[in-house]
């Protein structure tokens, strides 16, 4: 069950930290962008190719520090095939790593159309007699508004293919309270949403405690994440929003029950730390991946200080 | 203002009719997925091949009876880059042909990545001193779960390249009551969305009393988008679930006024019709394409007549 294995990688590394890849032309760097134009030109081909080359840096940098990387979809898709081509390569280069890989899609449709997104992302596309796997995620992200016909087109391939989901459930971002927030029958949207995810997870039980459907808690709302730990005690915790959203180590230590329970996304904080203090100086453009390996442990050091 | 002129096609054709290109591989006609296999064997380029010269026949055969084609991006999307391809050609081609094209991808995300997005499918994407423009719809459907700050970055774009939105409000899945009817504070969760997205269409006003922030509302609640249509005088509907899953004609009438106000969905209704009663005896594989005109014409006589 891939939540056991997530939580074993967990243990091994002594790091709940996920790293966010979720590159933008802004903090590549200068000689890679370079590199790929002089192939490509000024084209989303070049920019695609660019993102792959940081990535790879990246994944070499980290993967022995922690258990798992979140390509966020959106950085890849809105350059078309070739960014969905990069998307695909960085999958597969990130799990010919060991790292497990969510991918961060937050797809939410009808079951006929769910089906696809399911067979697609973490099933197989029937072709003949041939299963192709397209993209291969161990987890993807997904929205919840929709209801359980929604949600239940990947439980087969979550079960088939040892897949695992984590469902929006208290977004990190500063408006996430207007629908999130609303009171619904005595309690807040977001719990409501959190005890049915913490219900539909009963479909995949694994050996710790923790389901195979997880939720994604908001580090910035730290308050809302202690209610959903005791109201979703079998649910693990995809964490957004720590650094750069303003989600501090401190607040985190409510997500996690005995040390375990949850994994810490960064993103930019890691991937682009050669552009940020206290790095900058440190380290050249050239040696952004050590950046962002220093980042990781320093992060590594930030969370155990707060959650053991 | 893309609404303004989404009316505008539909006065021009008397068909508030989109069709969703929403193709399959059990319905492309074995002629078609004949000649892709033959080029590229059974792989996934083979089912895109399939899909773009299934999409081309329908559109070349609808194009002039309706305003608009709905491609939904996932069927496209679980086939990987030469799926996504494909999806961005289907546009590209029924553009072309003058439709206006509603880009099917519920996509909901925080702030930075709602602008990739954004400007990836509605928008352009800068490189060096070139902007590309990479899937072109005119409208993308979009997911309320996060809040306005999840919606605002497609506003720009909207108004600068002439392009809308449609929000969920109300799906049309049998489950979509488990999250949206919900009551809070005195009205359904799906009111409390509808009133939100009738307030951020005042970003995008349009001359014929409609903005340019439409609301997903599902053919298969008529009591429902009865309530929504008083809530959101503004406010265009596209509505889903007509025919394969349920909607009838007589239940529609309700999210119009005036004959104008709302645009209908069937996807496999018309684009499978030669598969389906009653077309499937009068005409062959072959011509799956008339079949599709056939069908078109029939959901227009039928929603006309209770409409009008």
């Amino acid at each position: 069950m891939i939540t056991d294995r997530l939580i074993e990688k967990i243990i091994k590394t002594e790091n709940p930290t996920v790293v966010g890849l979720d590159p933008r032309f802004s903090f590549v760097p200068e000689f890679i962008k370079k590199e790929s134009i002089e192939k490509f030109g000024n084209t989303p081909k070049a920019m695609a190719d660019s993102f792959l080359t940081f990535n790879k840096v990246i994944i070499d940098s980290v993967y022995d520090l922690v258990p798992a990387v979140k390509p966020q979809v959106a950085m890849y898709e809105m350059l078309g095939s070739c960014g969905i081509q990069c998307f695909i390569d960085t999958i597969k280069y990130a799990k010919e790593k060991g790292l497990i890989v969510i991918g961060d899609i937050k797809r939410g449709d009808i079951t006929s159309t769910a089906e696809a997104y399911s067979d697609g992302h973490i099933g197989r596309i029937k072709i003949g007699k041939e299963a192709h796997e397209i993209y291969g995620e161990d987890f993807i992200t997904i929205n919840p508004y929709l209801g359980w016909d929604s949600v239940e087109p990947y439980i087969k391939n979550c079960k088939e293919y040892e897949k695992g989901l984590f469902v929006l459930v208290k977004t990190s971002n500063p408006n996430s309270g207007e629908l999130q927030d609303i009171d619904c029958q005595g309690m807040k949207l977001y719990e409501k949403v959190g005890s049915l995810v913490e219900k539909w997870g009963e479909n995949i039980p694994g050996k710790y405690g923790y389901s195979g459907i997880g939720a994604v808690v908001g580090a910035t709302h730290p308050m809302q994440a202690e209610r959903l730990r005791k109201l979703m005690p079998h649910t693990f915790f995809l964490v957004p929003g720590y650094g750069a959203q303003g989600g501090k180590a401190e607040d985190l230590a409510v997500c996690f029950k005995n040390s375990l329970g949850a994994i810490i996304n960064s993103s930019r904080g890691i991937i682009a730390a050669y552009t940020k203090e206290p790095y900058k100086n440190k380290y050249s453009e050239k040696e952004f991946g050590d950046a962002a390996r220093q980042a990781v442990l320093d992060m590594k050091a930030d969370l155990r200080r707060c959650i053991l």
